[in-house]
């Protein structure tokens, strides 16, 4: 089994994060290639720049098929293009917002999402209508540090995470929690050990999930919202 | 007042039915001026089309923007990239299928969507999902017929459309019909006079409410869903 | 076009407010005409007051149809008497809130409603769930003055408005905020500046979309929700 | 314990039918009266009948208070001015839908209410929707058949009726049915019988709610939707 | 009419407690037996425990049956087996919190549920959804006191539910509260009057709902969702 | 990792059936057990079928924690006492519904649930709700046929699934279809090509869900619904 795991933006530093994650727990007899796009935004924190990396994605899913694979998992914690993805896509496409959210479902009533940035709590809202989910969504809370306060000081993103998700247990209800911003990433089995709720590294889930499903043989439905696109003339 | 109405495809022939539409029921004192992307797709009917169309759109609404435009008119029942194109702009912009489900809202309990292809209905749904409109949305039915059919026999097209919006309103309880797709439009008095049911042409209200809102300087919000995105590193 | 805009109280400095409003945004070729119900509360502030109001409005939305009015802005933030008015009425009619809450639907993800007591969180709650819109409503929140102190203290209103609005910001996700009480009215413009949100004055948004449909021609559909009564024998 | 059961309409022979219902199943020990409103609409088929009656609806309930009755029965599946009335009571006022609603939730997954006209499907699904009840609600059906033929053929009523409910089981997955309609009633046993599905004749099941949680001293709110209305100038 | 009031554990503590309640409230005619599952744990507080009481409470349902009870009601505020239950009896069953909530309705636009325990508040939050009521409810709040300080303390649990109670209210929009907790209840009344709230004491209202409904001969639905289950080997 | 397969039904050919499907995916290095309940049920059709089996079902999971097991997969699309068994399993559990939920929101936007009889159709509605997953669910429709007409033949089985098949696909927008009833096992490769539709085998995706998960180290959250119960006096 191939898989490629495609780091939607051109930041290589986020693409070894992404590859030390998924060499860890990914199964000796998978074939897994890390990537980046070619080209593109160093990173996607708007619909703008995903819309910046869509040809980028979709020429990358596109050669996927030619080199073989048997599944993509698309590595952002914002499931850019998505549908035209999974459109063009014949072969499974796993993303790592909708995986984690699935997965949440399975392991309590309530998940919250921490984010990194508070206009961002408004997209995830969005987005978790979008997939239809508001009746088991506890809340989305930002950290709310500038870049410069997270590189600076890592021990202070820690604390303040822990008291963003210390409030979301208590006073959201969250049983779940997706790190869904990259700052907190790796400190996942400490959070779950001090704060009891299970919190989620959406990379580590989906990656699993992809190879599991994958090799069962489940392919995403190409009778509606996925139908491959018919061609058509481009100017 | 100047209002650019802009085709997110590269049709001639729909930009012309646009702004045949739009010529009749604008304002005289508000200069419109009605036109396309440079490039992209020739018609919008997939996420994939939507995707190449992006940039040629983001584009446009930036060309918009330094040509002093007052508002923006997205003019496909697709919102093609909506959210990337409001986070840039600062004007106001209005997309058809949105502004449609908008007015829909005030003209009776529940409305239904007219498709061209049964692949779309499950588009349209999740559309309506996303907006968070479920619980006033009747359902979407196709016309199901192929293009070939549609182009030979117009007075097929009217028959099977009024066939289908009969049992919209029978058996699924709308009471409003959006007309999204191109095949059927201009018929709507005709079909409203028959039908009784009130139907709504997606460019004519979205067009009138720009219009209306933008006068009153009406803006929508850059705090949340639609901030202005950061400058970044592109590669 | 005429366009009759009926302050459903019988508080003539309401009537005056209300008439400064329009008259700011009404275009000069529309004839408008402000006026009140001939006899009611002064104020509608609960379901009774509406009751009590309710003939009166529908005697006036009647003499409306006599006078040849094209359509009809129905001037308070509770949409006193809706449906028996639009199932009456051939002309379009529009209401405040149900308009202000449309036209939030297009500017942000989530929309916060400012009210004036707390008891009328209640009502807004419901309002919000009767137009099936409870994914797109952030939150209501009163500014909880009486009336004696608002009127003592105009400065102090803006204040207390202006801080449980940032907290309907900073708190409830608000992208978006309807001014839906008479004493914040004429800060919108300040406020939005200050606060970022979107800030909806309910009668201005109303009269411009309800001068654009009309235009337009769009008219409700009389085949459900507002079907017109058959007549009926009254004691 | 004395109630009061108000037909809020002014045809004699529907208060004797709920007389005739109500004694049936009232308890010896309580005093009822059955009464209708002085003046207003001979049936309430709209919600512009139910502006016309409210008034009236209210003073009786004021007159209530006065003559020392308990709770109210307001008889008329519309729940006419509920709000309102709610508003000025101290004393519990039960009313047909909202009650008959609760009480199928008790009895099956989902329930469909049997109409009389078509266009009241609409109607019915937005109260549905306004009670906050959308998931737990399989579907409103009318009979449509006009009051000529329902009281020509009161045979043919029970054949059209057996055969709505049938599909209301087979095809929208009715566990319960409520007779919104007066021609059906006194039919329940023998539908349930046939059926399978649980039959509730709204009169029935809300008298005697009423009658047990008023004895149980039960009341509504009045902090919220009900609040006392506060003393107000009328023109 | 036989009632059958059934406490779901084995504390005859718990069982006198509920007797007191049903004896006050019961009508003289009425033939009430209060009584308690043979075998089980002493107190339902996961559904862990309801596993292990479900076959105790399904033998006395079995029994009630033969020694010709009319209704049932399940004295336990987590309806624990409620489905088994109303699938194998012929006659009503009643349940607390399926009944509370039913009330609830009636009484205000939001409920909150006044729980022991803080992680009680997740069950609560499936509960009310499982329900399909989530856009009526407005909170669950726990009293979060070790059972010993309950014990210790009964005027602190009054205080702190008082205070728990106050932000339901002010906070979280609560105009009916439903105690769902044994320590509170007694103080219904009192606390009705201090906050203004309908306050509900589940078994008061669920013995009259049963004792009402099965007077009028309500019973469940048996074609759905309680089926009387087929006759199965059992090893 | 060893992997307990839990049949929770006493039918050993069902339990063989679970074990062919679990052996043709599971990975070689994955020790898996397949067995069965001890006592009980020879399956799971009712609410109460499911209470008499969860007494053996709880004890096969305490058995598994002591056997060392990694995790559970619980094989029964009814999830039968799903919170019991998570509140006292510290080891994952999953559970075939849930989780062939979870999987089908990845790959379409509506899925449908084929079940044996009509009744459970209520069943499956419910569940769907309790999982907060309506917004997803497209339909759920039965076979209808009797056990003696599925075992005589089998042919007609496949060619009655099919046609009800289509009709999900038709008539309620499903994009994905559940298996949800073990007559129709084995034709999902099959009817996939056929009808274009992802056809989910939920044993198969559970078990491969599972095995994926528990190695990437994911267990439930054990501060909320699926808190540990607290020992308890049992008579």
């Amino acid at each position: 089994m191939k898989i490629l795991v495609l780091n939607p933006n051109t930041s290589a530093a986020v693409t070894e994060k992404v590859a030390d994650s998924v060499r860890r727990i990914a199964r000796p007899e998978t074939q897994v290639t890390i990537t980046q796009i070619a080209h593109g935004p160093e990173t996607l924190e708007s619909y703008y720049d995903e819309s910046l990396a869509a040809p980028h994605i979709l020429a990358a899913v596109r050669q996927a098929h030619e080199d073989g694979y048997d599944a993509i998992v698309l590595a952002a914690f914002c499931d850019p293009a998505i549908e035209a993805v999974k459109e063009i896509s014949t072969i499974p496409v796993y993303t790592l917002e909708e995986t984690a959210f699935s997965v949440a479902l399975l392991l309590g009533n309530k998940f919250s999402i921490l984010t990194e940035k508070k206009h961002k709590e408004s997209v995830k809202r969005q987005h978790v209508r979008k997939y239809g989910l508001e009746s088991r969504f506890a809340s989305v809370r930002a950290l709310n540090m500038s870049v410069a306060e997270i590189t600076a000081d890592p021990e202070r993103v820690k604390q303040v995470g822990r008291e963003v998700m210390r409030r979301m247990i208590q006073e959201d209800g969250a049983e779940v929690i997706i790190l869904g911003c990259a700052s907190m990433t790796g400190y996942a089995d400490e959070l779950e050990r001090d704060l009891g709720a299970a919190i989620l590294d959406p990379i580590v889930v989906t990656y699993k999930v992809a190879e599991a499903l994958t090799e069962a043989g489940v392919r995403h439905s190409k009778i509606g919202l996925y139908a491959t696109p018919a061609p058509k003339k481009i100017i």
